[in-house]
């Protein structure tokens, strides 16, 4: 049986400020990747949002980012190895007291953002993250860009991994995504994003922008819960893959 | 055999700022206060505090305050008391992360500044807090003012509980600290603060600022880690006790 | 002629955050009050509201909150006198760059939540926040609840002074506004708004919530920028205001 | 008359926490870069700091800096120019509001840190920040550092700038700052520095690290405001200076 993970990133409004339509993303996803206070999110958010996770079922990750509202976690801060790791650890260790006083168990983390593009090209960021992991709990399980250093890091020491791809991004012959500075990096046809989806997950390859076939294994596909659209995307993507004998479930459970 | 645990307050400092003088204090103290990075404290001097208190074999705890920087956790913020709840609830489990990773052990929870004292007076916002704290485990030691509100809503959640006093602070007949407010608020003759200490812990009483007797419980005494003198202080303290055959050991340690 | 200002708040975005639809307001409303960056807002979204406002030819005010963007500067801090002064001072000083740097002239200042609720009720901070408004002009025009402590430290100290009210809100015999905490506190009937504006603006009276009329001087007039019917309502109780012969203008322009 | 101004960055305090020992400085400088609550200091503090610079007659200037306390905006943030342009112009307006409130005059703007390493290097950064200033008033002196692109950014604008030269740091035969990162960096020895001060400010030459001698012109001096021997070393440049002929005043003043 062939079966998927899809993610998506939950629990990033703060304050009076909402955002996305996490409500409604949660019957079609199978993991979520919830806001630290540092990047997005704050501690009542995050209570909410560990709850409505549960209540759908729907496996609870951490997703920790830089401490940067304003940038929403997507510029990058240089920070050294050390701080990155202490910076991951406080951000899984307050997620994880709102999973565990709501009766839940963490099953995963995802950095976002600029840390998680950072963590996918430099091995020293990939290793600390890796290690913040693992000190928390060696079964935690760590999603990264799949065939990153991020996702190199997390199995050489011995965690179990999650390969993301994304649906909506376009890859280079070498298997690398297109830079979202390049006029071809985004697929916007959604029938186009499904078919892309199909292919990786049934047949372990994508469509490179030249049009050779690269071999790609994805454990987790990572959609967007914000945009008018999102909701819409989501449900067809769940049909799509159920019609074509996929199951949407998330990894170890 | 008498015990007593002398606490203080650790981890304030913030970045390139330094508060206190941690190092020079530990080996005077059972138990370290450590701040969460809300109102003091950012992942990274969490992370060495703890390593520092482990080394020196302290008992550690959750200093969690309120989100102000500026104003150091000593202005009251108007908070729901479920917004509490999440407020402590997120800082014990920031800093319980970095113990779990240095293979420490997480020992108590005393809140800071403006929200101890509203905790010690107001008791939805204590129930919020003994319930945090709870959540997170029933062991852990919750500090309280002696006598609050804060100790009396964790024991009736069944938290052990610590009942605490002041060196430095005079008491009213009615058992009361004296509000920092009057001019007799501080006793700041060393002596009489060493006297005050050694009378609480050996007889139980507390001599109020009209003279008269007062029984009070003391678990734990609350001492300063920042002023020119502090070191020495604690130094005296704590010979000053052993000469009494009082053993400073932290609770159930 | 009978004249009436109606501002509103904008500039409340921060970062990737929204909240209102300003450009769909600035059509009907006379004077904007500008968030400064502390409870929200921020450089970015301040430089684009204060071009949005000079466009529109709308009257831009400084509108200071507390540092506290997840309480959306809606919680009481305590701080001394001094303390908003030089928090009013600071932020006043951050926004009145962006006026000047596109060309414009800062025409007001109004605080913010809770501390324009309790700058209308304490005097000590209410002259706090009029010497501050002093101390960069004279000239600029002090908004604050109609008959409160701040409209009397402001003119006090010679600053010109608009009367708010508040366009769907109810009163008291005495003048006040009803308290939030009160089931009655709201007027949702969006007719009996416009009415009491109406009332307000041509009369000079409001009628309380026990049927008796009381007199109320109003300069200004408070209409929300965010929610479903704001654009629609403002619209209605512009087109109500000019068919009964009352022009919509910031006072002193 | 030779003259040369000495800098030095002030107002670096945070709520509780203190740093540097501005006022036992203040006698020996001639300009002071007061920072504006974002990389340090905070309302409070820049209120005092240009109080304490209007009584030592002291040239005060904004001292903007990265929104990162935590990293004392010493690490590089990615923000866009336009982005620049708009944090620099809310920090100028910020401390102008105290300067004017204060009766004083703002004199100069230095940017802080990570903000002006890059400045130095990249034109439409540099170029941002010189817009800013500008927009503010074109008579204020900017500071960046020798010949570097903020200088040239400034000089195209047609804004007065100053020329900063650094007492304790070597250089490179082509006229640039030795990397912090090299191990002949820093200059430890007090007299070298002060010979270097001296031989840039009388000759407008300065010896590089292989020993050849490259011209230089010096405006201003930044000298540090915090370590052990700040107040000391300062003291005995300003005597060295005087002894040679050399007086200590702020441009254009």
């Amino acid at each position: 049986m062939t079966t998927i993970d899809l993610n998506c990133d939950m629990g990033e409004g703060f304050g009076r400020y909402s955002f996305g339509v996490d409500e409604q993303m949660m019957p079609y996803i199978s993991s979520a990747n919830i806001a630290c206070g540092f990047h997005a999110g704050d501690f009542s958010t995050m209570n909410q949002t560990v709850q409505l996770a549960l209540k759908h079922n729907v496996a609870i990750g951490a997703h920790p980012g830089f401490p940067d509202r304003q940038g929403f976690g997507r510029r990058e801060m240089m920070m050294l190895p050390t701080e990155i790791y202490e910076l991951v650890l406080y951000q899984i260790g307050a997620l994880q007291a709102f999973v565990q006083a709501n009766g839940g168990k963490l099953h995963h983390v995802k950095p976002h953002g600029a840390l998680y593009n950072m963590a996918a090209q430099n091995s020293e960021i990939a290793e600390a993250i890796a290690k913040a992991v693992y000190q928390i709990s060696p079964n935690l399980i760590l999603y990264g860009l799949a065939n990153s250093e991020l996702t190199k890091a997390g199995e050489r020491l011995g965690l179990p991994v999650a390969h993301e791809v994304f649906a909506d991004r376009t890859y280079q012959p070498n298997g690398t995504l297109t830079p979202r500075t390049e006029p071809n990096a985004l697929i916007t046809n959604e029938q186009l994003v499904i078919d892309q989806v199909l292919h990786i997950v049934r047949h372990g390859f994508v469509r490179a922008v030249d049009g050779t076939l690269v071999p790609i294994h994805a454990d987790t596909v990572c959609i967007h819960g914000d945009g008018e659209k999102a909701v819409l995307f989501a449900d067809k993507l769940n049909k799509a893959l159920v019609k074509n004998g996929v199951t949407v479930r998330a990894l170890n459970t």
